[in-house]
């Protein structure tokens, strides 16, 4: 079997010509929200003079997402978008870590930080690459229009935006899954998700779409323990959207020089 | 009060400064639908040998689709996406022309015609000027990948696709103009309608949102009889979206040469 415009993995051949779009799990794949958020809450603090381990501030912010998803997904509480989410657990963080004196406006202010998140410097340029060749979208438990501003704030150049908002649902919902290959109007091997996290991949190939692990070994940090490499024989493990473009655009790349 | 960064309009001057996202019609405002259907038919015709009135043809399949969206408006069938009513209108056109021997393939691509629409001459050029300093999203009737498909045929610089099928609602129902306010965070008066249809404008400014109606004179052909003029004092009037690229843009730019 000819290797153009297909690799070798696990002693399989993995074609990629009939994938006709990319979808892109976003916080963490796309950019770096953990520098980002202590980045910007350090700049406020500066500017307000206000004291605060920002990391500790960023990783307990964060922390809020997950549990309060599960809520959803259990049906214990409406569908709310993260923007909701961020806001309810910022409120929480603040009284944690003693933090008074921020009016209204600014609380807004700095719960749009998640609109304001760097890209890996990798990015950009991997997206720009593949973006004459695919269809791009996001597939993010983000709101849309945390992913709209983010796109204009960072320069990424999404065809579409698909979110947790659109079906009012979270990853990994089946919903999800179902909702963005029939959004596209595709089948699902033609969709093919581009993701950091082992558990985002188990749910895209149990819905029959295609894998393409990118390892974000610092995205929680220097300590990170979870996903720090591929747990499974996914279509395409690589660490940064330069190789992924690599492989699925250059006919007959050899991936020897980007598998992990 | 100073003319710049706002145009004078009927007696009143309108500021654009605050206007965030520009949500734009798509059929007819921003791709000249009938001419690339009409083309598109021919080309099948002479590939297949087929003969008819092609003008007719396209104007025959784009009249089911007002009155099948208004039974779904009426709670007369359940929501149903653009490409599911183009192609059970497709069907019955083909019989109205007598025309057989088309493959259930061929049939499934002549409907993908309408996700092969050209823009109008000035589109592009007006997107790509506009698209550093606003948020751009299709604000159609259409479907989610006729939408997301058209912009990478026509090279359409859409930052997000808002459409019908998000909100399971066609235009004019209220939970399409409020839908894609909410979908982007904004308020009503930071979102402006681009659209050609003065229907399209009523309802826009019935919700709160800003209003630039495009003259297309010549969306249903040369014996057009509705939508030849603005209606009412929408915010901008203009004849393309070069001139109206000029009015957003340009400060201080007098609005005399764009009017109609």
């Amino acid at each position: 079997m000819s290797l153009i415009g297909s690799a070798k993995l696990q002693g399989c051949c993995v074609s990629f010509h009939n994938i006709k779009a990319l979808v892109f799990d976003t916080f963490g794949t796309v950019v770096d929200w953990r520098t980002s958020i202590i980045r910007q809450l350090s700049e406020l603090g500066t500017r307000k003079g206000m004291q605060a381990d920002w990391e500790a501030f960023a990783d307990a912010w964060r922390a809020g997402y997950h549990p309060e998803m599960d809520r959803v997904r259990r049906g214990e509480r409406p569908f709310a978008s993260i923007d909701v989410l961020h806001r309810e657990r910022l409120d929480e963080v603040l009284d944690l870590f003693k933090i008074s004196g921020l009016s209204e406006g600014q609380k807004q202010g700095l719960n749009k930080a998640w609109h304001r998140l760097d890209p890996w410097p990798d990015s950009v340029g991997g997206l720009q690459r593949l973006e004459p060749r695919f269809i791009l979208s996001t597939f993010s438990n983000g709101s849309f229009a945390c992913l709209v501003n983010m796109a204009k704030y960072a320069g990424l150049p999404w065809d579409c935006i698909f979110c947790a908002d659109i079906v009012r649902h979270f990853k990994p919902d089946p919903e999800t899954y179902r909702g963005v290959i029939d959004f596209l109007g595709l089948s699902p091997n033609e969709v093919m998700l581009v993701a950091a996290h082992n558990y985002d991949h188990r749910h895209a190939r149990l819905h029959g779409m295609r894998t393409a692990y990118v390892n974000r070994p610092t995205e929680f940090g220097p300590r990170q323990t979870e996903d720090i490499k591929a747990e499974d024989d996914w279509d395409v493990i690589v660490n940064s959207f330069t190789a992924l473009a690599d492989v699925l655009l250059i006919e007959g790349a050899s991936r020897a020089g980007v598998r992990l």
